[in-house]
Order: structure tokens, then C-alpha cells, then sequence
């Protein structure tokens, strides 16, 4: 049984807090919604966050209401990992574990029981999105850990998703310390598996969606250089042809007062595709 | 020595987060600002938070920026009250002392010393807006607490504030549950006190301002029926001829998505009169 936990009226629709439990994470899951004004959304984005956020950040801090209120879109925003569990070592650091589930169907001891993001997100919750909000055309987004969450679940399943973006994403995981830390943790040495959830791996390995896919990444952003390393996407595209919108914001950071300054644009960008 | 302690470029201009030594509170205080594009505003706003609230809630998640920076104007976010003390009583309560000062020069023993928010806010703050960054024309809002404080500073104080508003402000606060508790310990039994602090007694008592009052207020705002009763404001202003624009807004409650939900207008409001 889904019921919300809190309703807030927002733009003359619903922003919503859920709970309900999942199947693939066998725990209670979170997510928050908005839902636009008249009930009958033409589409929904499904926003993926970052390291040590919740289902709470994009909804109170990004100010998309209003856009996806004047395009008839809704949002729904899922927690970053299970929570309520106490693996080994899943309450050590901000970016292996709890609040940083880093999208991925985990293979490790333990972990592989609960860490299934990418089904939960691409699945169970695409699914629930579906039935429950009666929508049928989804696009994905997300910043950082869940811009990468964003592209390697849309450039996987290009025929559940109608369009990608991301804001600030980690565009190759499997090669900078942040995923590596994460890979080792979710799937050991297996460098397959970390291949898998890699954007710029992908691409390589030849995988496409059929819409370009657009990316904003400020360039005083903490953690472009090591972390997340956008130049290495845009040469991937370029070799394989993906088509891709890559935007440098000159002296933009990695926060939300980045995202809220250009969310307008990437609505815009989903809702014309739907 | 006045230093930002966080800047994040945002809709072009400055969010940005500040601290500095109070000669009114005796304590360290801490504020928030948004500076438009071009460094040139053409006025500022001082925005008042509510019970609990920082100097970060409503930078974060009023979605304001955008609106600001179309209109050329500023806003200055400070703290709810002082920090780093520990008078009796003083951390007990969510609507009492820490994040409660209610924008009042306390009277009682130990308060009197620092919970000094009115003189912090119509005339420390209020000076280092014009000295620090140049503008010329202000203006006061807030919620809930804060409505409460921008109303009866800028009633006291007509000739300093070129417009008022507020969000589900506490109009009455002599005569509901809030504002007995918080009144009764910053000035004890001396109701004359209360009465300085309170819109509709001021109102009641000759008070104006030459720009009508802006107000909004949801219907489905848990606090409205106990502790706002805006009706007291809409008859004290009607009876004594303060231009009021009060809106009522259907189903909208006491958050932050209300304010976001109708901050646009606000900011219009108080830049029409710039």
C-alpha cells in the first residue's frame, strides 16, 4: 500500500513524500513526487541525486515546480540507497554505502541482497510510475552520483527512456577514485561489472540513445577535474557518434544553486520530447 | 571584518552565506545574500525566517533567485536569533529563545543582553545592507515569526522600509499561544512591551506605512486558525484605513512550497516601489 506521507500544494500541484516496500531492495523505500496541476501529467522525469542526498533535496532545493507545472510534467525523486540496513562498512564514508548506492545491481557479500539500484530505479519504480501515476512516456535525469545513475540506466534501456540528461555527472566511474572506491565496494575486481555502469565505457562498448543527450557542468565545479572529468564524454560521443549537448557554465559550482539557475532548461528539453 | 564564507554563482548573480560580529547581540551572526547580475542592485530586500529557520532556509528554498535577478534587486537573509549562548532556558523550546528571537529588544534578565533581533535587523543590518553594498532602497518580508518581525519593524519604522510583506505572518502575537510564550520571557508581564511588538496593536495604536501591506496566508496552513489569525490584521487595518492587500490562497499551507508558489509576486511587489 503507497500512501503519501506528506502532501504540500506547489504551483497549484502536489509535491509528495512516499514510502512504500520495495521488491528489489527488500527494504522501505522513499521517493518524492510533483505532480502538476489537472492530474493528467503528459509525462514524468524520473531525477536521480547525488552522493549523501535523499528523496528531499531535488524537491525543496531545485525549484523545478514551476516548470513542470507550466509543461505538464511530473518529477519523481528516489532516495540514493536502501536505508535501515547495517551491512559491513555501509555506514563508514559519505560516498560508499548508505546515500550513495551509485545506480547499480551490486554483486558483493551482503550488498547484492539490497544494493539494487539500477533495477529498483529502471524496474520496480519505472514501473510504479506507470501504473500508479498513469503516465506512459519517462525521461531520466539526475546530478552527479545520479547524473551517472541518469546516463547509464537511459543509454542502457534507450526504449524506456524518451530523454537523458545530467547535471555535473560522473561521466566515467570506473576511472576516477570516487566510483572506483564505490566498484570495488559494490562488484571486487570484477572490471566487467564495472563497465557496465560506466557512461563513457558504454558509449564505447557502443551503446546509443536515439535523442542527443544534454549535460550542464559548471567550471568551478569542486570536483570537475577529478571526479568527473566531462571532457572524456565528449570525446566519446564524438568518436561514436552519440549525439550530445555538452553546456561549460562559467563559474558555476557543483550545488543546486547551479542546478536551479538551468533546471529550466533541461524540462524543456524532456517535454519537447514527449 | 565582513568575509563570505560561501559564494555560489546563481542565475548569474551571488548566493552567497556571511558572518559577522554584532554589536547589538554580542554574538557572532550569520546572514545570507543574493546580489543580482552586475553587482548594481537597485535595492535590497530583508527577508525574516521563521520559527526553527536559519539564515539558510529561505536562500535554499524559496526558489527567489531567479526573480530577484530579474528585477535587479538583492536580499539579505539573517538568523533567526543569536547563537552560542546558554541562558536559562534558552534551548529548551522550539518557539522560545534559539531560533525563536521573534525581532524583539528582550527585557528580562540575560536576554536583554543579546536577544536584541529588532535593533539587529531596522538598524545593524539595515546599515551594513546600505554601507557594504551600496543600495539605497529597502524593503522587509518574512514568514510566519518573521512576517510578524517585517510587519511591526517596518510599521515602527515607515520611513526606513519602502514596502512590507509578509507570508502567513503571526499578526497578533500578544493574543495567541506563540507569542504569549515568547513575549512572557523576553519582557516578562509588562504587556505595554507586548504591545510594541504586535502589528495589529500597532496598527490599532496609530501605526502606518504609506505603501499598502501585502500579505498571503493559506487556507489549508496549520497554524492560521491558532496562531496567525490573519482576520485580526484584515479588520484592525480595515478600521483604521491601512491599505492592505490580503490573499487568501486556496488549499497552500504553512512551507516553504507556498512561499515558492507565490514569491514571484512578492518580489514584483517590493521592486514596483524601488
Amino acid at each position: 500500500m503507497m500512501e503519501p506521507l506528506k502532501t504540500h500544494l506547489t504551483f497549484g500541484g502536489l509535491t509528495q513524500f512516499w514510502k512504500h516496500d520495495s521488491r528489489e531492495t527488500k527494504t522501505e523505500m522513499k521517493f518524492s513526487t510533483f505532480t502538476p496541476p489537472g492530474g493528467k501529467p503528459k509525462g514524468a522525469l524520473i531525477w536521480l541525486s547525488g552522493l549523501t542526498c535523499t528523496d528531499e533535496n531535488f524537491i525543496t532545493k531545485a525549484g523545478a515546480q514551476q516548470f513542470l507545472a507550466k509543461h505538464n510534467l511530473m518529477v519523481v525523486c528516489p532516495d540514493t540507497s536502501p536505508r535501515g540496513l547495517n551491512l559491513p562498512g555501509e555506514h563508514d564514508a559519505y560516498d560508499f554505502g548508505s546515500g550513495a548506492g551509485f545506480y547499480v545491481n551490486a554483486t558483493t557479500d551482503g550488498y547484492r541482497d539490497h544494493y539494487r539500484m539500477y533495477a529498483y530505479v529502471a524496474n520496480e519504480l519505472y514501473d510504479l510510475v506507470k501504473s500508479k501515476f498513469g503516465v506512459s512516456r519517462i525521461a531520466i535525469s539526475g546530478h552527479s552520483m545520479g547524473g551517472h545513475g541518469a546516463m547509464t540506466i537511459g543509454l542502457r534501456e534507450p526504449q524506456k527512456f524518451t530523454s537523458v540528461s545530467a547535471f555535473s555527472p560522473i561521466v566515467n566511474p570506473a576511472g576516477v577514485p570516487w566510483g572506483e572506491k564505490a566498484f570495488t565496494g559494490y562488484f571486487g575486481a570484477d572490471r566487467a561489472k564495472w563497465n557496465e555502469h560506466d557512461t563513457v565505457e558504454l558509449i564505447k562498448a557502443g551503446k546509443r540513445h536515439p535523442a542527443p543527450l544534454l549535460v550542464d557542468q559548471g567550471t568551478k565545479d569542486e570536483f570537475l577535474e577529478k571526479q568527473l572529468v566531462t571532457d572524456r564524454l565528449i570525446a566519446a560521443c564524438k568518436e561514436a557518434g552519440q549525439p550530445l549537448t555538452a553546456n561549460y557554465r562559467d563559474g558555476y559550482d557543483h550545488s543546486y544553486y547551479f542546478i536551479q539557475s538551468f533546471i529550466q532548461s533541461h524540462v524543456e528539453f524532456h517535454a519537447s520530447r514527449m
